[in-house]
């Protein structure tokens, strides 16, 4: 394992001279071995290591033995050892976030203000990674999920990515040293306990050497993503001529046009989905005016993308109108364009305009008269 | 289904006007729901349609039997219909492949033969392309891989891809058409059955839009690769100076430099893995030369990349001597540099150089006088 840890360091740029580690002691296996493997590297680095254990307080007496657990192994070990006490019910209940969330969110919290602007230790292992990397597939991902957990984030390090479960453990078996259960198993939920049990398990059925097989995929990836982030950061940079207005991003591949207007979309606090960005991308190169969220327009004129924010709102509280083929006149402020297209049966008509302004109706299964009319309790969308 | 076919159409240009398209019709629901989407197109596109039945002859009654199912349907839709029987057991025994291998060969080679170049439609589907995708990923893949079945390749089509398994049978039950066992079952081996079986049932518990999802993942990863694999061929013919060198490689991304790299191995008939690319890489940025093969180096310097044929031999027929530290003249016509290095048990001076050329042993774990000798029966590497 220890070499696995080497590897990790050596790639990533983990560790230089003089660095301060702060480990992220669970008192697991993966984070005792984690805090033994930083001991090791110790002289070569001149580090300066130090131990916070999180308590959870959401396993009682166990949760107690676990900080016990850390505080003893810190002390024989002679390392300096901090414990901090966080309340993730009371996170939870501020913020409305799942445990797991709150739990995450005030560990990280805990993690920063012990390690002073030093490194973060972490004990993710390539397990780990393997796990989150089927578990974005599964539930929808570019590819940057496909990456996994980012080896160094910031000042965070995951010495252990590129380690086995199996080799952790066994790692400690050699140096006969115990550990709790793992209260990283908080995140063992119900998701991720399927794809550790049942998923994986079939792949490596499949293959016997899965673990160093997704190890090399993944670098082979994420190299392929460092490469397209490039681009299109160097693209988005180009084309962004004031914060609100992107010009020329019409001449790029589209994989770089969708980074760019997802980009744009999230630096200006709009949500964006894979269907969104198709619409945008589609008044880019035609030109059109999309309807983002309430009063917040996306419009493209002559391939040059900007946002629009308007705050008028037709003043008429409540109408309704039989609907006419033509201009329908809405509180003689806003038009409504109907239009009756013939359905050849034939593909190329069917095609439905993802322009969030446009409806389409089927004729032949309108029942009486159609109005157009203001928004009553009990509407749906 | 339907749409999802005309979708798959659509996004993918898969037909033209007065398009002649041959099914690959093996009787199983999704080939039959194959041949009743392009009977639904037909008129639209003004298709040309034939069905080509492969008999595998690997089933004996079963096989004729799924011939004569489909010899009689397209009587019944009034489809042209052509079988031909293939003997996949010789094929195997003259070029070495496996069944599933010699199979898929001679399938396409009679659809080659009936198309006479228009289109063959294959019905794969989205069902396919998850399992195809996921199998990548436990055997091994990069970018490509995770993008799965071409929907397009050359003049092969596959309209169903956007389809799920469930949808084809719902859309046949629909028209009270049956089918026989789909003889694609011929590549149900051990691997596909286990993710079919086992993977994918886990997936879709994790998430019950998997199908929905995986299909949006695709999308996207086809986009990336489309554009990296654009950006690698064009720094590939920008760097191709002549057939047997590159120069100005060194000024890209690891990733292009990378594609590239494999680019000119594989143009120069020279296997490639991740490590090669990687050794390949590191000569490229810091010049040397790395024996390929028996007698192919691939040598940098300056950073221009060439391939070196060398025919001359070591004529030495069989030596053994005692290894110095030093230059180890042998028979007189190569060096073998012998040098001791020190291992502070630090990772920085544990670097193994992955030039092919250099070895590194553990002077503590060698007994005995080592030496150097030419190979003997027996000889591992």
């Amino acid at each position: 394992m220890i070499n696995k840890v080497k590897s990790a360091v050596e790639k990533y740029n983990m560790l230089e001279m003089n660095d301060s580690v702060t480990v992220g002691l669970s008192g697991g296996a993966d984070s005792v071995a984690l805090l033994y493997a930083m001991l090791e590297l110790k002289s070569c680095y001149n580090l300066n290591i130090q131990a916070v254990h999180i308590n959870h307080q959401l396993r009682g007496a166990e949760s107690d033995r676990d900080e016990d657990f850390c505080r003893s192994l810190c002390k024989r070990l002679n390392i300096p050892f901090f414990c901090k006490k966080i309340d993730v019910a009371a996170h939870m209940k501020q913020y409305g976030t799942s445990c797991e969330e709150s739990a995450r969110i005030l560990r990280y919290q805990a993690f920063d203000e012990y390690s002073d602007g030093g490194k973060i230790a972490t004990a993710h292992t390539l397990s780990d990674n393997a796990e989150t990397i089927i578990h974005n597939l599964a539930r929808g991902t570019g590819l940057k999920g496909l990456t996994g957990i980012p080896p160094v984030r910031e000042n965070i390090i995951r010495p252990l990515i590129l380690a086995e479960r199996d080799e952790v453990e066994a790692y400690l078996k050699d140096k006969s040293q115990d550990f709790v259960t793992d209260c990283t198993n908080l995140t063992d939920d119900y998701t991720r306990n399927k794809i550790r049990h049942h998923v994986i398990p079939q792949l490596k059925k499949i293959n016997p050497s899965f673990f160093k097989t997704i190890a090399s995929d993944i670098s082979v990836l994420q190299l392929e993503e460092s490469f397209i982030a490039q681009a299109s950061d160097e693209a988005y940079k180009k084309c962004l001529v004031s914060e609100n207005r992107l010009e020329n991003l019409k001449g790029y591949h589209k994989a770089i046009r969708n980074r760019c207007i997802a980009a744009f979309l999230n630096n200006h606090g709009l949500r964006y989905s894979s269907d969104r960005i198709e619409a945008v991308d589609s008044i880019l190169l035609h030109d059109g005016k999309i309807n983002i969220s309430q009063n917040v327009y996306i419009i493209s004129e002559k391939g040059i993308l900007f946002i629009e924010y308007v705050n008028e709102k037709i003043e008429c509280s409540s109408f309704e109108m039989p609907l006419a083929i033509g201009k329908n006149s809405i509180c003689g402020k806003k038009f409504c364009d109907v239009q009756i297209i013939l359905n050849e049966n034939c593909v190329k008509t069917q095609f439905i305009n993802t322009n969030l302004a446009n409806s389409a109706l089927d004729y032949d299964k309108i029942i009486g008269v159609p109005v157009i009319r203001s928004r009553k309790p009990g509407d749906k969308i």
